[in-house]
């Protein structure tokens, strides 16, 4: 039977594995994690709204219908391409046709700042900014001189991506809402939160008119943005900025990062055992059926892909690798009835960004909005988009009552 | 205005806490983690049932309401009883009443077994001994060599108190429901649970008949007991058991230590510092009131301190530390109004340990039952003591959710 090996069990990866379940191949999915993880939620695991558990879901649970499909829980090393052998662990997996999925990860341009401005990409990530949130407002209420406070109470947020609003849009409503009856000495509410965005505006994604109106919404919740601002040097302490050809330092004990990243190692791996080409991300230049110029039997989707449409790359979301992951499920069914395929084609069906409480904007092309219905757009969307029945259950019971209550309950300080 | 300083927010820290929060008194609770941890349901969390978020609270957050209490974020590392100071991580915290409410670790008998076979005390063991119970599945699955496979299949929990039961029969239901359709190389219905209690029946704090009721419904689950069995070997291969006094190896990957604990080294201090008399596991002796001999103003509650009743100590359980809490607020509020105080007296409601699903033993004195109403008991009692509204509900909508599915969401491994 045709053995199809899918690497990386997220969006692009889960499709792939989904589409192929009811086929006649074989398959297996690798993972270097047991779960799924829906990361479009994963900024609010990181500000205390939502547990780990409620945004992911055992892969082999996921899959455990899918009869045809194994799950490994293993890390590719090599790829033997002529062979056609995947290399786990030590282990070897013979495939027919191989799909990459195994996305993306944090990318510093080469700069040693990664352990004081910690980026969103994982479970731990999440849990561990978290902490570092949460033991900041704790050292400023143990701390007597207010200069050393205010670095306590300053936030950074470097990049001004849809991650980047995110989080300091659920920060601003931790520092007003969430924390304010909690402490003692300190008031929550004289945090600075600082948006720093290379760029001349925010959400470059999206229509300039969206971006000032997010840049209103965010000034509403207590987040100051600042525009064509670049991150000189971060440390412990704080953030050198360079604005207008002019540095200036913010001290700040909490610098978080969303102004990059970079594709899976894999793709250096597929250059050099299969001649791929790379762009400047360390994303594979796909063919018009995502696979590997010279190698059809190589798909590659998700955040690790470079597909042109329109001139330009896709971008690394969710709906772009859910696309190409059904693509190449249905790509591997036509070939082996010998059908030809069309080229792949992302469907935009619109883009969401979400700040905070009653707060979004909303691309939907011909028709945009922002605030209270872009807002209910968004919650109604990830929560459709949420895997696992009684996950949608959970969050939407704890976004009511966060809603009602101003509370965030899963604010722990976990090592 | 009287000071008065609380060691701990677990059951006892944080009862003491409530009942002084109307009263003309300046509270400081400190704790080292920042979250109240509903313990009676941490094994939940170890087997995948509940996420960590769903049984801690933030103490602040519960505390909120009481303005005269502070709270804070460090770790006593000394007293000083003459001068009545805390001392917390080099910063100093005068008292004039001193709650100690520091609670009780796990204790291995001066055995190195830590790593080897955890306990279940804090919430990093708990999502620690997660991922090693769903890691021994995945190596199973990967492990041609059938012996070697065995071991992976084969979880020992040691020690018959209530811990080790709930551990076993939440293990029985994972390995025979949870998992069933999960795998394609092993069954892992196959697994062997083996439950080891040193003495001659689990769960020794009840009655003889409902220990027999525990152990049949256990063996429904797939969970075999041992009793009279005395591990004198345990490392990470398996664990060897003395039984009759000839030494038997059981070949395990996944060993947890469910036997024994010690108070906290609070209790030490207080000896070197007070003279305070310890018993063998490092409990503090009280007097008739909770409070060390010859220093009325320091008062040992929950599972650091040593109260005979009847002619024996209490139980190291919540509702102990509960009651002795609340005392501790009354006890102070009568002395600052002159009264005098009856000595404390444990009122025991009753006993519960619950084993699976529709599984578990109650004991109310001259009432006794095992079964579907004990378990449904144990559900309520267990709901309704958890902390937060929220936590209550999310709970119960996982518990129907998973009663009905035979599922466990939060079956993540994490680091």
């Amino acid at each position: 039977m045709h053995r199809v090996a899918i690497v990386g069990g997220g969006f692009g990866g889960l499709l792939a594995a989904k589409g192929l379940a009811r086929a006649p191949v074989q398959v297996t999915l690798a993972d270097r994690r047991n779960f799924h993880l829906f990361q479009p939620l994963l900024y609010q695991v990181a500000t205390g709204g939502l547990s780990p558990g409620e945004i992911a879901s055992p892969l082999r649970h996921i899959l455990s219908g899918a009869r045809n499909t194994s799950v490994w829980l293993a890390e590719v090393t090599d790829i033997d391409v002529d062979a056609r052998k995947l290399i786990l662990d030590g282990r070897e997996l013979p495939y027919d046709t191989l799909i990459l999925a195994a996305g993306s990860r944090n990318y510093y341009f080469g700069k040693p700042w990664q352990d004081a401005a910690p980026g969103l990409k994982s479970i731990e990530d999440a849990t561990g900014i978290r902490s570092r949130i949460l033991r900041a407002f704790e050292a400023a209420e143990m701390e007597a001189d207010p200069e050393k406070r205010r670095a306590w109470l300053t936030f950074v947020l470097i990049g001004g991506g849809p991650t980047g609003v995110e989080l300091a849009g659920a920060l601003g409503e931790i520092a007003n809402d969430t924390l304010r009856h909690d402490f003692r000495s300190i008031d929550p509410a004289e945090s600075q939160i600082l948006l720093l965005e290379g760029s001349d505006r925010i959400l470059s994604g999206f229509p300039p008119d969206l971006s000032e109106a997010a840049e209103r919404q965010l000034i509403r919740l207590g987040v100051r943005t600042r525009t064509k601002a670049l991150a000189t040097d971060i440390d412990s302490t704080g953030v050198t900025i360079q604005v207008d050809g002019a540095e200036q330092r913010i001290p700040a004990h909490t610098v978080l990062w969303a102004a990059g990243v970079q594709a899976s190692p894999l793709g250096a791996i597929l250059k050099a055992r299969a001649g791929a080409t790379l762009d400047r991300s360390g994303r594979v230049m796909v063919e018009p059926d995502l696979s590997v110029a010279g190698h059809p039997e190589i798909l590659v989707i998700g955040d690790m892909a470079h597909f042109d449409q329109d001139g330009k790359p896709l971008p690394g979301v969710a709906p772009v690798a859910m696309q190409q992951g059904s693509y190449a499920a249905k790509l591997i069914k036509k070939r082996l009835r010998g059908d030809a395929i069309q080229p792949f084609h992302y469907f935009n069906k619109g883009n969401l960004a979400t700040i905070g409480r009653r707060a979004a904007v909303a691309d939907f092309g011909v028709v945009r909005f922002s605030g209270g219905l872009a807002w209910l757009t968004w919650l109604f969307v990830h929560l459709m988009y949420l895997v696992g029945f009684q996950n949608r259950i959970l969050v939407l019971i704890k976004w009511v009552f966060d809603y009602v209550t101003r509370n965030r309950g899963a604010r722990l300080i976990t090592k």
